[in-house]
């Protein structure tokens, strides 16, 4: 199963970044991408760096946006997996990603569950967590185990949707540094968000997808200097071998060779799913035991 | 908080090996280790390389096993993580790790949780899965939330030990390779073992304290033709940056100085604890959702 990578920067509107996600699709199918996976909020800036009530306008056109990227899916005959923005209601928003299958339908929605709020990406201001669980989504190529960005700090998450059946994990993203932070952090903090995926990967014996930003966005209101998405979009496989990765700060279309079959005898020779001691979890579902 | 990692072989004998021990963590001490942290079974040979009814022998000391180590725990005024057989009744046997004061009294008791069975780790003849949970050992270096082997590649057990307020994830552990296997094979192997460790310490923001043993042991049945240890033990930090890391083969003191400060800095930029979506982590004591 062949899926590609889109590892973009905003471009000077909405229109033109969409134009360009496009162009990028194409390549990725040329390059026989069955699954194609855009990064987090493809259709737009970051605009979760700062809290702004206008931004809510962004989600106004979700109906149309399904429509739009239904009809990308189905001229270029792929499962494309977005990630927009969802106006639910008056008030009610969410961080959502639509997938698509080949003829353009629905194959289904993932509601990002676990939502971050930092200085920079204030997204409990315009999200409200998930409420449709960890279901993977059936697809022509697979059952997808779809997660958006925060979720990738959670192993909750990612054992869930194995426990449901998910063939692979996949995460659109965005995340980046400041300027301001010293090189080894910066380093540390995308080595960790790389290996706890890894770690998904290896435990779940699944491979993973990770497909992240790059640019550096400014903060409009001035509170931040900006975010510079670090882009190092990855497949990893089943024992959480890196099986491709890209640049800090380039846009690229990564078009990987994914062997299902391989989960089948990494799991065979590591068995973690036989030996949970379930009977033992129970405290998972408490915040804290003091 | 300095800590002091003991990876060794097995020497001709069960009196041999532990005087090596017992020579390794007095180098430990005068490197200044306030806790030392012994490989998994550290008396013995690997002895479930095979099934042999004989070896249930091993554990018929295990009163004056502790013994034993609380006095050496008492010399050196060491916190010590030791591993041992325990016999709790006839037929019925754990792998448990006992931890012993600097004044030799017992801190507490893991009885492992999750037990491996594949050829050459037949653990699940040997030992009966433990019943004392995930309770991290209050000790005068911390709270230590104690795993061993098998554990590792289970995020539910490391989780559970952080909910309990555990201060740092110590391992001890006998993994290894086949010698027919692969390199490419042998590299993802222990690049998994250390990843998924490291996630761990990332999703949970403590550090990680792993001790491998090294050495090839032989199958004296021959079904087998044996098991190389593959040590690298290592020390991680709160984002998962390895602090040190020990070789494939030789026998090593490692003493690291671990900041436990550092975990509430990491804490308060990746408040992962926070945003837990408890609510929708029932499932998690399923064994698989059909």
């Amino acid at each position: 199963m062949k899926v590609g990578l889109i590892q973009h920067a905003i471009a000077s509107s909405q229109e033109k970044t969409i134009e360009k996600t496009i162009e990028l699709i194409k390549k990725a199918k040329l390059q026989g991408a069955q699954l194609i996976v855009l990064q987090e909020l493809h259709q737009d800036r970051y605009f979760c760096i700062n809290e702004d009530v206008n931004f809510f306008d962004l989600a106004n056109n979700f109906e149309k946006d399904i429509l739009f990227w239904s009809d990308i899916a189905k001229e270029n005959e792929v499962v494309l997996v977005t990630s927009l923005f969802e106006k639910r209601s008056a008030g009610l928003y969410h961080n959502t990603a639509v997938v698509f299958e080949k003829d353009g339908t629905i194959a289904g929605k993932y509601r990002k569950m676990h939502i971050p709020d930092d200085p920079g990406f204030y997204e409990k201001f315009y999200f409200t967590p998930g409420d449709l669980g960890y279901e993977p989504i059936q697809t022509s190529v697979g059952k997808l185990g779809l997660l958006v960005c925060w979720d990738q700090w959670y192993p909750e998450a990612a054992r869930l949707m194995a426990l449901r059946g998910a063939e692979m994990l996949i995460y659109p993203t965005a995340i980046g540094w400041f300027d301001e932070d010293a090189q080894d952090e910066k380093e540390r903090q995308r080595d960790a968000w790389e290996t706890i995926q890894r770690g998904h990967a290896i435990s779940n014996g699944l491979p993973v997808i990770s497909v992240n930003r790059i640019g550096k966005e400014l903060d409009d209101k001035k509170q931040l200097d900006g975010i510079c998405f670090w882009g190092n979009s990855f497949v990893a496989g089943p024992q959480g071998e890196i099986l491709a990765k890209a640049s800090n700060d380039k846009e690229e279309v990564m078009v990987i060779d994914i062997d299902l079959k391989r989960c089948e005898e990494v799991r065979r020779i590591w068995p973690f799913l036989r030996d949970r001691r379930i009977e033992t979890y129970g405290d998972l579902t408490k915040r804290f035991i003091d």
